[in-house]
């Protein structure tokens, strides 16, 4: 069965990373999307592991041919998704976690609203914001997490509070109060986008019809 | 945490009951919905349990006053699920489950479509469809209940093909191949509504914000 593609967003602090490095020791399924830059590779990088490298000009020729489910330039170097990376590991059977900022999955969003017909087998991406369960708390994880000095903070949670402002986009918001808690939602997320009905509503043959034998 | 409200159709013979009566005894957040009719109580019946029996009167007011998600005629009497049974079950946390239909289904489909921050705090229904592995392995399962003459699995084979053609109204298609398989999608369905952003996309504000502390 096809996989699908999560688009996670959390402003830095709330412990996504934790939450999908935990998830993916739990499901075999789970996978990484490998980002295409044109940034030089720093050492012990490996090309198609950590990065696809490419060149500028073919980054350009990419955008240009729509190649991207999203793209943003990052200290004058480009990075970005390609649906060409996403559909293959979906085509895999693999469930792929894409972890990008609110900016990121806007450009996403925008594409998710043409009709799934046009987009020949991409099911809609979910969309997944983490927060933390408050204000106060974000700020002292930031703190204790020891690696920003103050001013770093300041400039994280200023980041933090304009990023919730795209939340209402997201599909589902998990509150990170408790890790187990959080990765169980996030699992419970994943496993029930595995029986999402595979159609539009234009009236168009269900695949999944002919996949289990109703032929009418 | 307000609970949600599941939607649940098959055709007949597909195991709907059996998921649903395996996952109600691993769920005690999980809890049915009693309709109201206009049937006479059977013996054994109990008011308020089996159902809430009521007068013809009383359920055509009713109906009037917009208080049922769905209500439907089956021989002659009248038969509905009404908001403030399906509410008050919400408001104290549990999940309720509708066992109906298609055509009670789309009543309440109908209903989802009205823009959440119109029904106050009425999140909007999920729908789930399980279907089995094929025809064949309906009329199967049909005859070895050994339950009904074959005049009556010719009748149910039909209703269940017409059923399906509802299908792509349904947010989620549960294939019952397998059925501790089955109980797992389902329960991955509920736990994962319980993330559900609680908000519509009109930018009014988000009643989660609040709760979670995000005064901004």
């Amino acid at each position: 069965m096809r996989g699908n593609l999560f688009v996670i967003s959390a402003p830095s602090g709330t412990g996504k990373t934790s939450i999908i490095k935990r998830l993916m020791a739990q499901l075999p399924s789970l996978s990484f999307s490998v980002s295409h830059t044109t940034r030089k590779p720093r050492p012990g990088e490996k090309n198609g592991i950590d990065y696809h490298f490419i060149s500028p000009a073919l980054f350009k020729e990419w955008i240009d041919h729509g190649a991207f489910l999203e793209w943003a330039t990052v200290y004058g170097n480009l990075y970005g998704t390609s649906f060409e990376e996403v559909e293959k590991k979906m085509d895999q059977g693999l469930d792929v976690i894409l972890d990008i900022d609110t900016q990121g999955a806007l450009q996403i969003k925008a594409k998710k609203d043409i009709a799934p017909e046009e987009r020949g087998q991409f099911s809609p991406p979910v969309f997944v914001f983490i927060v933390p369960p408050s204000w106060d708390e974000l700020h002292k994880r930031l703190s204790l997490r020891g690696t920003d000095p103050p001013e770093t903070i300041v400039l994280r949670m200023a980041g933090a509070k304009n990023e919730v402002k795209s939340m209402a986009q997201y599909d589902y918001v998990i509150e990170n109060r408790d890790l187990d808690e959080a990765v169980y939602m996030l699992k419970a997320i994943i496993a029930a986008a595995r029986s999402r009905r595979r159609c539009s509503l234009s009236g168009k043959p269900l695949p999944f019809l002919d996949e289990v034998g109703f032929k009418g």
